[in-house]
């Protein structure tokens, strides 16, 4: 990771600088639409068997839109702040001239990161070793080799880990890229909501002919498919995303900052992986969390630097949590009604939308009858097909 | 159905025709590329183990684009024919002054077909029948019946399904819309081969921001992302869909006449679901097939009208089959890679591209060093997150 001293203020025009670091190397990944689920998402829900039994069901407007990270390179949205890192060690005065490319980058993960590090060092010509636990799956071990890195395994403990990725550093004078929690990955992940707002206000403009249309039709003018009133100023009003350590949350509000579009985080609810929501209601950051939720891309504590531009700055207007089941529910709608493959961590913002009676009742509260066109993450797709099957195998369909 | 003396002739004008009428009521469906899939398909393939061992593979080149049909409504493009359909007989003269709404529709069918008829009966205060054998699942009776459509249930052959039917047409005056032997309906499906070619021109030439960009990479500017030459004239050189009973098929093969982008049809080989094939080769349409491939959309032999277009008028100019397992590790490449989920049926376009010889040594014979620019038709994403499961579940990973 570049020196902090080198990187940039934690601002909109710095997620921009980022950007034309980063688009050269990523997917401009689609934004789409789908009528089924912004229907359901505008439906009062049917609270009998929920923890809302007895309330009045909120009747929120909302049309969703979706940015489809799970189409990115590698499957995820993690390539931006790896690229990112990258890039802007390439530019921290001396890194090259001694020998950075040879030393390498070095970071401990068996997740979305690892695959995006080894990518991002190998098309630059940057050694990357990655520390993962030896109780690995052999595919992602597989996949992160097939992107040319050195593979070292460690125990399974987050304390071996480290300890086989400091001794590494010692070793080789490789750099440490973290996952989350650094400026420049935040930077990164951040040039993904400013895509995001501009693919939006350029679909809604009908600039983009070739797009999928939502809200074509059927005969009556009025289908609920896309509710609501148009507006003065085409965009969205707000956009969700998963939130793990922060990084792509605290990104995504960054690019977000001065547009007037509002920023919201997304969690699992199980054994505590809500650490976001409940250290932004306590007013302190949990620094750890031990939670096996479906979501595994967001089983860690908010970093530092992203709690920083989260909470202290109130970047995110607000933090919301969703059961596991809750989660899959969205999944599968997903999978059957969307077509697309998301995996859990990337249903979390969706299943808030649809389930979470907080943030249905806000929306209806804050936007009325003219409701809000809402922006939600796809963060990732990378979920095999024998995942899926396991998943959803013991459930009884509806 | 409307009477054959009304129909409009096979041409690519009617198609434009029909489009007119289709449009207002379906999904323009977005037209993506996937890196990983255009990289396999302009990969020589390892033919050890396979039929082809000990020949030379094959160097096509080959840039893929893909038709998203699953994302249509009722998720197939079975709704663009229905809608046709519908909109030819409220043209016909003396339809709807003698009552024809209330007479109503009918088809037998427990597919796609069933939804798409029942969802445009519906939008246009039809009433609809549909004959489902009783041994259907209760999930496709209950979608069949979510759409309005009055089902009625019979045995599980096609003579106690067409005597059913046959039976309703007696009692009510309604009209037999059957899937796919119908003029209207092929041009109706057409509408999707008219979109897409506009579509890939558009995508081309960069019009549209917005989209997956597929050649957006790393630094090296000759990526295998994008192979091949640019061309002089921009759009697709070449269309494949599936073809069960060819109305699609059929259809796209209209909207291409006279713009010289070729027409290729891909079956199911398993116990002789290649009837369009063995027809193409011998001369001589094969009108009974009973296969219970995988591919369950394509169970069924090509229709009379549709052979018409795809063999007497050679508008299609090739027929190719591939099995059960290649079928199979193509949806899989398409749920793990593209992130998509493509039903079976809709997966077979692809698995000729990326695993037929005999394909794939025409492209690099025809189109040489520059290559294709082929589209493939995702025709439908009807399989649910169990139905992924079963398929997978015995399956090993490579």
């Amino acid at each position: 990771m570049a020196d902090l001293s080198t990187t940039l203020p934690l601002t909109r025009d710095s997620v921009a600088q980022a950007h034309k670091l980063v688009r050269p190397n990523v997917h401009l990944t689609p934004v789409l639409t789908n009528r089924t689920l912004t229907e359901l998402a505008s439906t009062p829900r049917d609270l009998a068997g929920t923890r809302w039994e007895g309330r009045t069901p909120a009747k929120p407007v909302i049309r969703l839109w979706f940015k489809c990270e799970n189409m990115q390179r590698i499957g995820a949205f993690k390539v931006r702040g790896a690229f990112h890192a990258i890039e802007r060690l390439k530019l921290e005065p001396g890194w090259l001239e001694g020998g950075g490319e040879e030393k390498g980058v070095v970071t401990h993960s068996s997740g979305n990161h690892a695959q995006a590090l080894a990518l991002a060092a190998r098309e630059n010509g940057i050694k990357a070793h990655i520390v993962m636990p030896n109780i690995s799956m052999p595919q992602k071990i597989a996949a992160t080799q097939g992107y040319g890195a050195n593979v070292v395994f460690s125990g399974s403990t987050s304390v071996e880990r480290e300890a086989v990725a400091a001794s590494i550093i010692a070793d080789t004078g490789a750099r440490l890229v973290p996952p989350y929690d650094h400026p420049d990955i935040m930077l990164g992940q951040g040039t993904m909501g400013l895509e995001f707002q501009e693919q939006v206000v350029g679909l809604m403009a009908g600039e983009e002919k070739g797009r999928f249309r939502a809200e074509a039709t059927g005969k009556d003018g009025d289908k609920p498919g896309r509710p609501g009133r148009s507006k003065a100023k085409p965009g969205l009003d707000a956009i969700m995303t998963p939130c793990g350590g922060g990084g792509m949350l605290s990104g995504v509000a960054l690019s977000c900052e001065g547009t007037g579009i509002r920023v919201f985080g997304a969690e699992p609810s199980f054994q505590g992986a809500d650490d976001g929501k409940r250290g932004y209601e306590s007013g302190s950051r949990v620094p750890v969390v031990k939670t096996l939720t479906v979501a595994d891309g967001l089983r860690t504590p908010v970093g530092e630097h992203p709690w920083s531009v989260i909470y202290e700055r109130r970047l995110v207007a607000g933090m919301f949590s969703v059961s596991e089941e809750e989660i899959k529910a969205a999944m599968r709608l997903v999978l059957e009604r969307f077509k697309m493959v998301v995996e859990p961590s990337g249903c979390v913002p969706l299943a808030v939308a649809l389930f979470d009676e907080e943030f249905r009742s806000m929306v209806e509260k804050e936007a009325g009858e003219d409701g809000w066109d809402l922006g939600l993450v796809f963060s990732g797709g990378n979920v095999g097909a024998d995942a899926i099957g396991r998943l959803f195998a013991e459930e009884k369909k509806d």
